[in-house]
């Protein structure tokens, strides 16, 4: 029996024959900008001839380093569809991650938007396969810049066939995209999406139990499209014919709140820090979000606060949902059973909190150190994934052996699963600490810490132990650093004794008047793991 | 990048882990059977287990001859998550082409419900391929039967491993299932469908915009699982952790209506036939119905009025669909679009009275005989269809090249598409009048014919014709048959005229006393046609 090839361009081709009227909003640097579904296609063919007409040929990887709108919309089918690979650079990595995935991914062409020129300009010497950079810029006149040889976008429309055609007959396992992920250590990682793996996961985000996007919805994706295709969102309205909104160029929460109440916004997806931020900013704002039947945050946990608040204060409901570039995104959404709806307040708000059930089509396995781990909500075990839309393999990287294995795909995240299939996150797999056989969450104890009244923030790392191989030592910076004494060190083990059995308690607390930070704010784990590795053997 | 196999045991294996507690209902001829998908999952993996020790081995043909209930639904799995392939066998068909099926089909083994087995033991001589019946009842003694051998279905359960476990690498492209179609002549044609196959297809009845299949639904099958596998409800359902509602032997109206009622179903499917009676039962019933969120019809164009009915008058939700034994079974579903929902009542159900808008994934082409029709809701062609859950080829049968050819399906059906993408069948391709390189709906006329207040039934058929190839027919029973005469013929003309251009309108009008028809009660226009072929040239 013959397989019918699952790629984008049955995505595509459905807009065009079905949705040609539906609409794209975007907002570029010049203002909002608005067009059909019927001028997408057209001029994304017309991209692909021009592209065609620089000399790309199936296989090749072209770049994008870019915002959300309709430019790099554009770009996300007619890249894939003339059988190119779409590379979506992450404009927030640091220059030498940009210039390093540029060249690691060999990209022939590089499109940027006119408002990142200068991060490009600066590298642009250490790239070493680029033959072009594309300006996508609705200007007419090329802007001043030391790219060479630099084409402006509108151009490249003009210049093409809007009859341009794109094959049936591609082979589903191509390469569709890649996108890199940022490593703990070393060099970002590159995941390679096929046709088949997103037209899966877009039917994934499509199913009622999941997100359930739809035709009848207006799409806002807050989470950049070069930030794991913005969670394949664009893909999906594409062929689900819904309408976008696009939020363009350092989208702000007042921007983005009016954006939902100027376009009827029904359905938007961000990271928590977005949504609070746009929390505080509608209790000033207080603009209309009735149109809204769901956001949608992933990327890390949300408090439990933040989903309460969207959906008694706000009554906007909240979806929590769990993944990461290595899938696609989609692995799991919080989303309560039917029979679940029963339950009390705090059950439902306590399992809505957990990053929740995975999604038809993955196969999963937590396992501890004794194997798969109970569902008993309180064993924890590293989350295993496989799927049509898990990879399985870095993009020409070694470090495909330490995360794929057995045909699963390591991600690092440790988690406990509840009787009903509910999975929560408890810590990342490398801040773990391992004693005696048993692990133990640092960030669980961490939490605990910091919810003691004159605690700061609180660290907790594994440390090298002569008897139980590691043990937790926690750092503590209170709220006033001048008072710290041995008493507090008691009070604080005394108020850990309450929560945990004695084996997790911190063998000691250091006080510090700092943590130290990465640039993002994250704790430097690393950093003082080394610093005190010798801290119970005194080596 | 390797792929992930798209199997039916990711279905199997989610109702496992995440729905054990979820219900399933089965009206069987002993009456209501509850029980859980985690009961379902341990008897489906003893059935396979004692399948394999019966010999069975992957590849085989395992027929099931019986009603929609629960040790169906375990056959359902059972058979293609052990690498068999599940033949669900029509037991409406003529005895001589149940055996022609069972034969060509080479099945081993063949499921009869308890209920039909006089059916089976008629033809038991004359089938060469199978070696034992398992007869499907919960009967712990064996009835009198002449079939031999013959095993009680609940001893091979008791007899099975309840841990057996279904391999997760089977290929994606092995055949699954088969369900055989009835030709227009000749015998009936198989169609395979893969585990690829269903498995898009049940992601497809899962989408927000098509059936939205999910968690909260309860879903009534009516459609039987022996024809194009209940419309794949089953598959989705244990997938997605649905409720299922089976109704058993012969459900009558008001045994689905009470149904429909006890049980809370949200969602029930059937053909039109199904629902026009249920309609007029419901009148004298008065069950709650207020838990249905839809019904779904398909199998033959439902009438506007039936879809008003239910949506006016018993406040139901109607999703007009279409589809065929050869797609698995979903093509299209006649839903509007957002913005349609501005238009005046009658161009809202006269679209949702079509078949509607191609579900995602497929690809069609409506093709007349000048090309691609226009999409204006006049142009006459025939569908032709390709995708992920369209056949490619008939099982073993050389009527293939007739139906498949350049990678499309061949429908056999002629419709219309109107400027939103709304598909209208206007007729089958063997019933069209082709007259001067022009086709002419026999459906149409016919239509027309009827509405006329004196006419009882019409029918239109082409009769070869010396210079336009073909001309149409008309054979009519008027209400009062005694009274006919050539005025009742002018007056017929005359009734036509007013809707038709001039060369649509028939050559002649025969008046009979009946119209010939087949045992399920359908226009044998294929004995007029041969009665009248040389109406036109006297040959």
């Amino acid at each position: 029996m013959k397989n019918f090839p699952l790629t984008l361009r049955s995505l595509f081709e459905r807009s065009q024959t079905l949705f040609p009227k539906k609409e794209v909003v975007s907002r570029t640097s010049t203002g909002i900008h608005r067009y059909t579904y019927a001028d997408f296609g057209r001029r994304a063919k017309q991209l692909s001839s021009s592209l065609q007409a620089l000399g790309v040929n199936p296989g090749d990887r072209i770049a994008t380093f870019a915002w959300n709108h309709h430019f790099h919309l554009e770009a996300y089918f007619a890249i894939p569809c003339m059988e190119a690979v779409l590379h979506t650079v992450n404009i927030r990595l640091p220059a030498e991650h940009i210039a390093y995935i540029l060249n690691h991914a060999e990209d022939r062409f590089l499109f940027v938007d006119e408002t990142l020129l200068p991060i490009i300009e600066k590298i642009q010497d250490q790239l070493t396969t680029i033959e072009g950079y594309i300006l996508m810029t609705d200007k007419k006149e090329m802007p001043p810049t030391s790219l060479h040889p630099v084409y402006l976008y509108e151009n490249m429309i003009e210049g093409g066939d809007p009859h341009y055609t794109y094959a049936s007959d591609i082979n589903e396992s191509a390469p569709a995209g890649i996108c890199y992920t940022s490593a703990t250590t070393g060099n970002p990682k590159g995941v390679v999406y096929s046709h088949r793996g997103i037209y899966l996961h877009s039917l994934s985000i499509g199913l009622s139990d999941t997100l359930g996007l739809s035709e009848r919805d207006t799409v806002l994706p807050i989470v950049p499209m070069f930030h794991v295709n913005a969670w394949g969102l664009p893909f999906a309205s594409v062929w689900f014919g819904s309408k976008q909104v696009l939020p363009g160029p350092s989208p702000t929460p007042d921007i983005l709140l009016r954006l939902i109440a100027d376009e009827k916004v029904t359905i938007a997806a961000g990271v928590p820090t977005v949504w609070t931020a746009a929390l505080k900013v509608q209790e000033l704002l207080q603009v209309d979000l009735s149109s809204l039947r769901a956001v949608v945050c992933g990327g890390s946990a949300a408090p439990r606060s933040l989903i309460e608040s969207y959906e008694q204060r706000l009554k906007v409901p909240f979806y929590h949902a769990y993944g990461m570039t290595e899938t696609c995104p989609l692995v799991t959404v919080s989303r309560l059973k039917s029979y679940q709806e029963d339950a009390s307040y705090d059950e439902q708000y306590d399992a809505r909190a957990t990053q929740g059930l995975l999604v038809p089509g993955l196969d999963m396995k937590i396992v501890g150190p004794r194997g798969e781990v109970a569902w008993d909500g309180k064993e924890m075990g590293e989350i295993l994934l496989r799927g049509p839309w898990v990879a399985t393999e870095y993009y020409k990287d070694a470090r495909t052996q330490e995360s794929f294995q057995d045909g699963w795909f390591y991600s690092g995240d440790i988690a406990v699963i509840d009787p009903e299939g509910f999975v929560k996150l408890v810590d990342r797999a490398k801040d773990l600490v391992k004693s005696g056989g048993e692990w133990i969450s640092s960030l669980d104890l961490e939490n605990a810490l910091m919810a003691h009244p004159n605690v700061f923030e609180a660290c907790v790392i594994g440390v090298p132990h002569p008897k139980w191989a590691e043990r937790p030592l926690a750092f503590v910076v209170l709220k006033d650093t001048a008072l710290q004494t041995d008493d507090d060190k008691e009070d604080l083990f005394n108020f850990l004794t309450n929560k945990f059995t004695k084996w997790w308690i911190p063998d000691d607390v250091v006080f510090l008047q700092e943590i130290p930070k990465s640039s993002v704010g994250k704790f430097m784990k690393r950093e003082l793991r080394e610093q005190y590795q010798t801290y119970f053997t005194g080596d």
